[in-house]
């Protein structure tokens, strides 16, 4: 059987299964944003890693090689803000084409330097190889307050699912490049910023579970849901949409709810409360932009989408070696 | 300009004068086997990242994919070995392509599964993406005591330069697979072991400065001798070889000296001491093979290779990115 046949969740599920851990300061493992390691009386520790490939994650027909450096970053950080951290460290790894200019090497560089200047993450090491296509492999290593640490196993049945800013602003950007059309949403694809400072006044309040959106709404409360042994319910229109979103999507034909849900990379985080904390976090709305989306239900009622009265199953969006 | 026209050791010269530190608790940054930073009162933290790109650094016309995962796990050790520590938590990100066989990514991972199995680290994180080729990108975390951190940048006027076992059989190995003959030292090129349990002999003993040889002995003598500001003399006829690597080179009519000094991936550990720990060091010859190569001079003698009375100057070995 080939990897397009087999996709990337069931990939996920033979290496979970082959995995044993030695060491007892492990408090999370595969399984959530980043991994969490003991660390010290008031910290723990976050590592986490991902991997930009040329022609899967970005095109060097679309990306200015700064954009593709700071997206590499971005998309790190985002791992960190899920968990409720601070990044603190990076190891940048990158693996070059012989026949690239060196300038564009430069600018790359640039545009991972410069986030990390942004945000006072220190490079500490990393490496160089050399293949066919360019790829950016960063592992960020964070550390969270242990009582900030969010994770996705802990939603509680009628805690309400929120999200902050919009979403599937970045798959509409995506689509208007491949359609070869303009519009507004293109820069939230090429240029992504993580929710970092959106995560450090969230995790001062009372929040539940919590994971950020890079693979569509509908992926990310499928895995908050698993790992909390939960069912949950969207509500269509609650969705927050950019207005452009809307007007870009129509222009290539597109749902941009369907974005929303299963086209990723946004960057914006999705989390959970009990409902009498929300008095508190409304408090934050000078701050930050959120919006109810959905609820959190007892496992047997499933993960679903209501669309006015109609109750649509959710599934997985982007998986990496499906043919699309 | 290209890159293939710059080389490795520039474009890590740029990537140096770009970086910030932005934490007082980094011992080391870029710059040596892997990144030290503040852990406990006891220990530093080692962070380490190696990558191995098909056809760059394995084809899988010659690598069984267990052989592809052992050695990605093995080239990481090899740098924890390097700095003295303990290897303990691992995020294993791999590229694949659509096209691959499950069955070969089951066997890739098995390979990394247990290798880290003996070795007791614990798979924390990681991630799949797809690509045009296999990549195996690992970071490695592990742990040191305070006293035993080894660093390049140890070493003194007159020490001793060691090596542990021999070099050059690697690189013997491949060049045998490349011209389609067949010998002994084919196995250490498809099956490298780190030197950890090596490592922790040495670090128990007084040592000064060490590296593990994964670019060659001139490219790590060089190395050490940056970082320490030192010269250094390599006394040819001291160099161990293996009497397979003899042999095998003269099939392809290679001098395995030459494998020795710019082959690499001999992952045996180069270090220096003084020489008044030398008989304290001799007891532990039942337990680790070592040899004298050299010894460290004052910077302005420079780095060199002397082969009966000829000085012959050190350069490094091999380089991504170069065309060969």
């Amino acid at each position: 059987m080939k990897i397009s046949s087999l996709g990337e969740i069931k990939l996920i599920d033979k290496i979970r299964s082959q995995v044993k851990l030695f060491s007892n300061d492990i408090i999370k493992g595969i399984g959530d944003d980043a991994a969490v390691l003991e660390y010290n009386s008031k910290y723990y520790m976050l590592l986490t890693t991902d991997t930009l490939v040329e022609d899967d994650h970005f095109s060097v027909r679309w990306f200015k090689p700064e954009q593709i450096g700071s997206k590499a970053i971005e998309s790190n950080i985002s791992d960190i803000a899920a968990m409720g951290g601070i990044p603190k460290y990076a190891l940048v790894s990158i693996t070059l084409t012989k026949n690239l200019e060196v300038d564009f090497f430069d600018k790359l560089y640039k545009g991972i330097a410069k986030k990390c200047e942004k945000y006072r993450i220190s490079i500490i090491g990393g490496n160089l190889s050399s293949g066919k296509k360019i790829s950016i492999i960063i592992s960020l290593i964070g550390v969270v307050e242990k009582k900030n640490l969010c994770l996705r196993s802990d939603a509680k049945v009628n805690d309400l699912i929120l999200v902050t800013g919009t979403l599937g602003n970045s798959r509409s950007g995506l689509e208007l490049l491949k359609h070869n059309k303009c519009g507004k949403s293109i820069d939230y694809y090429l240029n992504p910023t993580s929710k970092l400072k959106e995560s450090r006044l969230l995790v001062k309040n009372k929040i539940n579970a919590m994971e950020d959106v890079s693979d569509g709404l509908a992926s990310e409360v499928l895995n908050i849901c698993n790992a909390s042994k939960k069912g949950a319910v969207i509500y269509k229109d609650l969705i927050p949409l950019e207005k452009n979103t809307i007007i870009d999507a129509k222009k290539v034909k597109k749902d941009p709810y369907n974005y929303a849900l299963y086209g990723g990379e946004d960057y914006e985080l999705v989390f959970t409360i009990n409902k009498k904390e929300l008095d508190s976090l409304n408090k934050l709305k000078n701050k930050l932009k959120f919006s109810v989306v959905g609820k959190i239900l007892p496992k047997n009622k499933g993960v679903y989408l209501l669309d006015k009265d109609k109750k649509i199953k959710l599934n997985y969006g982007y998986e990496h070696f499906r043919r699309s």
